[in-house]
């Protein structure tokens, strides 16, 4: 007979005590296999994330790879991308050859969470780092670190202040956290820079509501409130981030703040995956699904006998609720009780013997928000307990340094909180290759593509919105064209041989979406698709006949005479 | 007055050693400035380059901020694109906003070492990966990473085998250092792979001599292939490679080791930079220019009084010689001590003092080639000194830590040293971006560029050589076409609504390189530029007439009657 096999899905905390547990359980007796799919080979350790970004922990010193913590499941680095409810399979991404992979289950657990989802926010895509991952922390101190690398040797003093803006938008613990260690860390290194001078530093924190951190007391938010204002940081209260660009955060006021450095802790979506599983959903605000899945108190999915969910991407009844209208809250000390339980219930499963119902009501809640600053709020039966500042941060950090997944790591973390508290901190900059291929753009009004004179890296392609040329000589700027959906602009400098920066600005009228092709992507396929190098051909041509230099207004067509009639003079 | 400045170019251990010992000597009577511009903001300790890859020092304890190193110059984080003699100025790459930067100078030091350069070898650029720089060790320590994690899934097992198959072609100290930490590193971590064997593991180092390490005395060079063949490293002397592709290497024999991962140790190539300036270069073999600048005993460029250069882009006399032929080595030894003497002199120029001349001659040489195994090759006065084994690597260990420039990098990587000794290896996967936007790929005769039923994530366009579509049905493959340069394929797939599997094989027939579009990419232009969609749209209806699933013989023309005459029949 085949052994039985457990497929967890995720490897956060939820999917990761699962795991641990089953491989506890399992006797010999017991002949089930334990398989976990996730995307990454490790396990990130979400309350320290952003002491990466400030170098306080190295970059993996709290990063527990998948297979040191589960030695006895078979661990699978694949992207989940759709399961199979029906033929009780999982499907995943492909490896290093393009084949789909397969994955039967017997038992199926559910934590795969939930995901960073930028999608109905204006520029978000495009502009705006999140933060959420390893990879995001580690992009995060990167982008910094080249920002103040930057702001070192800009000469222009408004892009130099938009280097040293720094926003993020969120005041929840994720966006309070980000922001806090951010701050210390450019303050800390913004002094080695010859060139820059601290006190320019622009730490910026939007939060809608009329306070940052809901769930905490009022009392400790607005100290830690008061704690960050000193520190340096802006809080925008009743503040929302309502677009970004490549240049600026555009605030719910209209009010923009020019920046290089926009980091977006929007609340977690639901997960597609999740989304698209044909399972019972719990029901969120306005009476519509809110994709998580509905577990009874064994964690157990609703009308199914092999499947369990848990974690964020579950809808798990409280413990102290009877009117089944309360759920339990997606924390981390939650997710590992549920994992625990849940490996027993489908132990207890596999044996038949009776499931136990899950009865954790939560421990409090800690976070800091800077060096040596922190507030905690503890639940002892039915008493809350608040702490705050230098005595709340060593326990936050004591308490984190026990929780941490494997006594390597624990050594690791304490060594580089030792490390760091008394070597210079670190500023080196791991390049990663810029953002290649083509990618898509947002600018506000009056926002400049490319400016006459800058060099030609990359074309556009107009999606959305409306551009205009606009090109100055002797100190008159004419407006030579108007680009709409479809049009494409700034190929001339890259298509001419000897011809590398830009005969004219272009610059957005409307909200405008664009295509980016960098150089070396359109000159390839202009080179191999004969197609697209007559299209190009005939569209120079006639630019030449018009003597332009610019689009005509219509691709491929040639330029209407409006077009050159509504010119107008504005003087820079 | 204005200040006079002092840029050097490069920031490499001759760089660097210029702009210390110019901040040493500047007094308050000297009024320079010194500006030194590399392409990172930290300088890489090349000696302990391959020590990243095992994970026996952490990723950055070795790596130094250049600001913390010169505290009294400007670093300037910017690629050099090039120079302008006459006008004496540095053009760079641009930063955030895509314009020209300029820095002027009055006294130029050009430290710009060499590249790595794999044009005109066969698929090295496309599929080789490099071992210079820090990017690239991280590189190759993720990326084999990822074959550990796939090998431990994949259940073919020639394409296992091929994942746990590691090639290193040169065998230069830079071929045998990579080649050594990387086997240490994949045979100590291969045990926690539960489904990896570790006597899979095969780890191949190409060299093209009859014995590896050309630079050391005969005895030494044996003894440390001696170590390396017992530590499971295979050697294959007399043996280069001739081409790589996605799959496998390519030698000089003909024989094709399939493989995931090949890195390429290549002689330096000169710099660009340093190849497009007009002034006096060396002479290399068979008579012609060897890029590299001439320079004086004093270091100063021939015919100019205000540029000098150093370092391996530098053609140094050797002081034991006479006659003229003979050049100091490129090694990190020379590079120091010319940088020092670099700075004297440039500030006895600006004093009106006498110059020096470069009398080093060398301390000797020492590498490793496995934990605790190294050899050293030591010069004391006119005697040789040879040590091998434990001792050459204590000894190797201690005089690297002590050179290591900064007291915090020393104390960081003694610590790294003392950690990895007792924890765990660590096989975190610092997830990389898949290199995205437009590739060129490069197929040997016979090898898949895909395979029916593969997923169809991109399309591909011929540059060079042919292919054939194959279609296997009912245990007969047919083939169905052959493909020219020019015609693209492999579009079916990713262009049709609902249809995601390749409907047909592709393999080249030739030497084959293919220009590989990522579906994204594809499609985003595919939907904004109609002349594009126009040409995808007649190609499809070509192939719907044709009823071929497969492309036309021309792009854009109706099928050849020939090629459906010339079809063959395989049994699989």
């Amino acid at each position: 007979m085949a052994k039985k096999r457990v497929l967890i899905l995720g490897g956060g905390f939820g999917g990761i005590y699962v795991a641990k547990t089953l491989e506890k359980l399992r006797t010999d007796r017991d002949e089930f296999e334990i398989a976990l799919i996730n995307k990454d080979n490790y396990f990130v350790y979400q309350p320290m994330l952003a002491e990466i970004i400030s170098g306080h922990v190295g970059m993996f010193d709290t990063i527990s790879p998948l297979r040191s913590l589960l030695r006895k499941s078979d661990v699978i680095v694949r992207e989940v991308e759709s399961i199979d409810l029906v033929n009780k399979r999982v499907i995943t991404s492909p490896g290093f050859k393009p084949v789909r992979a397969e994955y039967p289950y017997d038992y199926l657990v559910l934590a795969l969470g939930n995901v960073t989802d930028f999608r109905g926010l204006t520029g978000l895509t495009q502009h705006a780092l999140r933060f959420k991952y390893l990879s995001d922390a580690l992009m995060l101190r990167n982008h910094v670190i080249r920002t103040l690398e930057e702001a070192a040797v800009e000469t222009n003093p408004k892009l130099k202040q938009a280097l040293l803006t720094f926003v993020v938008a969120g005041g929840g613990w994720s966006g309070v956290e980000c922001v806090a260690e951010m701050n210390d860390f450019v303050r800390k290194v913004a002094r080695k820079y010859r060139n820059v001078d601290p006190k320019q530093v622009r730490m910026v924190l939007l939060q809608s509501d009329t306070r940052i951190l809901r769930e905490m007391d009022e009392s400790l938010a607005l100290a830690a409130q008061q704690v960050m204002t000193r520190n340096g940081i802006e809080i925008r209260l009743e503040t929302r981030l309502a677009a970004a660009t490549g240049d600026e955060a555009v605030l719910s006021s209209g009010e923009r703040i020019p920046s290089k450095t926009l980091v977006s802790t929007v609340p977690g979506s639901p997960n597609p995956v999740i989304e698209a599983l044909d399972l019972p959903k719990g029901v969120g605000r306005g009476g519509k699904s809110n994709h998580r899945i509905k577990v009874n108190r064994e964690l157990q999915v609703e009308g199914s006998d092999h499947i369990w969910a848990l974690g964020d991407c579950a809808q798990i009844p409280d413990p102290e609720d009877s009117t089944g209208e309360k759920f339990c809250p997606p924390t981390a000390q939650h997710a590992v009780r549920e994992g625990e339980l849940c490996a027993k219930n489908i132990v207890a499963t596999m044996r038949g013997e009776p499931k136990k119902q899950f009865g954790f009501t939560g421990l409090g809640q800690m976070g800091v928000f800077g060096h040596h600053s922190a507030v905690a709020q503890l639940k002892m039966g039915s008493m809350k307990v608040n702490i705050k500042g230098y005595l709340a941060w060593l326990m936050w950090r004591a308490v984190y340094l026990m929780k941490l997944p494997g006594w390597d790591r624990r050594v690791r973390t304490l060594t580089a909180w030792i490390t760091a508290s008394y070597l210079p901190t670190d500023t080196v900059q791991l390049t990663m290759r810029p953002q290649a291929g083509i990618v898509q753009e947002h600018y506000e009004p009056g926002q400049y593509v490319f400016d006459q004179g800058d060099l030609g890296d990359r074309l556009f392609i107009i999606i959305k919105g409306r551009a205009e040329v606009m090109k100055t000589e002797n100190r008159l700027t004419k407006k030579l064209a108007e680009l709409e959906p479809g049009q494409f602009f700034g190929e001339m400098a890259l298509l001419r041989e000897g011809m590398t920066t830009r005969m004219a600005a272009v610059r957005a009228v409307e909200p405008l979406d664009v295509l980016s092709v960098p150089r070396q992507d359109i000159t390839a396929l202009v080179d191999y698709i004969p197609a697209l190098r007559d299209n190009f051909d005939h569209v120079m041509k006639e630019r030449d006949r018009q003597n332009l230099g610019v689009p005509p207004a219509r691709q491929q067509a040639p330029i209407q005479q409006t077009d050159s009639e509504d010119t107008v003079y504005i003087k820079r």
